[in-house]
């Protein structure tokens, strides 16, 4: 879970948080799950272990403002052998205002599809929970 | 069609072009190809008709690196009464990179949604292509 | 007084923090400060009062990596009748690792300057620090 | 020279471009200024050598508006032996909106200091001009 106030820096001349921002708050809020389950992404990237995002979902429901304060929830919604899945809820004193989804592919230190090491598999298997797709 | 090298500004430590940034241009390449059909984004604003995006799907084929030369191309897929879809295209020297697709919903100063003008909704349907969905 | 990790998209291809990030980091730890003086920039904008960076100065010491953490600290340093300027010390393990400087001008809704309201105004005096400036 | 029109990426709630933005810009106006006397960056970094912000100076004298069309000149105005400085001159319509120097100091890959390369210092000293330093 990644708590954020909303800055100037987040939004733009319409008023309202800049689409692409909520993509950023999807990489903290996913950093930080994992680092909360035992995973450092950044540590992992220091052994030859990469993950990039292959795909990501974004779905809009209501504009967020200046000054306002998000949080945002990511799971982990699927786990293959090269690939995982997250989902995203942004909300905003209790109701969803955005939902995103990101497939995370692993890869060597040069690109090359691989698959995901045992130990971190395991941690994601560990904290996977089913969810109904974002449609 | 908007055409951009790849700076250090677009790209991230792990050395290729970071993934919401992809959004920032898609931004780009539909304002321009608007204005090229006679529509401008800012000035319909001023006008007191506003777009937003509603749903973005981002679909990464390829890493791009810093320095490269991209160019993306936008169509317009389809047009509805208060919506329409557009089909990014981001390709290096001739080669696919990256795919994404993007829903514009027409609101009005209020965020409440609205009938995209006649005037408006013409010059997209003269612009309009039909293309196979991003799966 | 703003604390972060560092996340891919602070980064470039050059594996540190992106230099314009900097100033994003500076603003949010400006915004948390006033927010902590009982000033919240964003309320004060419904009010008609605004706030617009004149100025800014940034000194990069010593690069910072992806997934590091950073402390980001800022002060008054003075206090004018229209305008105010503060300083930004960034460290990571108690190290200096950036330093900068922004001056802030108080602006009406159409951008023309203006005194600082006083109650703003004497909320900035009860927290400004004397600093030597930054070279 | 760098020219561009600004989209909703380059602003924020207040209407007009985010002040970090603008080393953004300067960053794209001195990468293709460089590239148009014969030094490619990241064809430099390449082969080992990196060049860093050390310093960067902004100054904003009038806002720019989404949907305005910027320019931007950079000029080398300093060479050292181990680093150069630019100025940047941002303007609308001839109108000066924003002034900018940025400092850049020549690092190996490991990031200390190291004298630039002959063919490199010779292009920048070629291309440089006496400007007047900004205040």
């Amino acid at each position: 879970m990644h708590k954020t106030r909303i800055y100037y820096q987040d939004t733009d001349a319409g008023g309202v948080v800049y689409f692409a921002n909520y993509l950023r708050f999807f990489e903290k809020s996913w950093f930080d799950l994992l680092l909360s389950i035992g995973i450092s992404l950044s540590e992992w990237e220091k052994a030859g272990t990469f993950f990039i995002v292959k795909r990501n979902l974004l779905d809009l429901i209501k504009p967020v403002r200046y000054g306002e304060e998000i949080q945002v929830t990511t799971t982990i919604s699927s786990v293959g052998r090269a690939s995982f899945v997250m989902h995203h809820l942004v909300s905003r004193d209790g109701e969803a205002t955005t939902k995103g989804e990101t497939e995370m592919v692993c890869v060597d230190g040069r690109g090359r599809p691989r698959r995901i090491p045992d130990e971190f598999r395991s941690k994601l298997l560990a904290c996977q929970k089913n969810i109904a797709p974002t449609k």
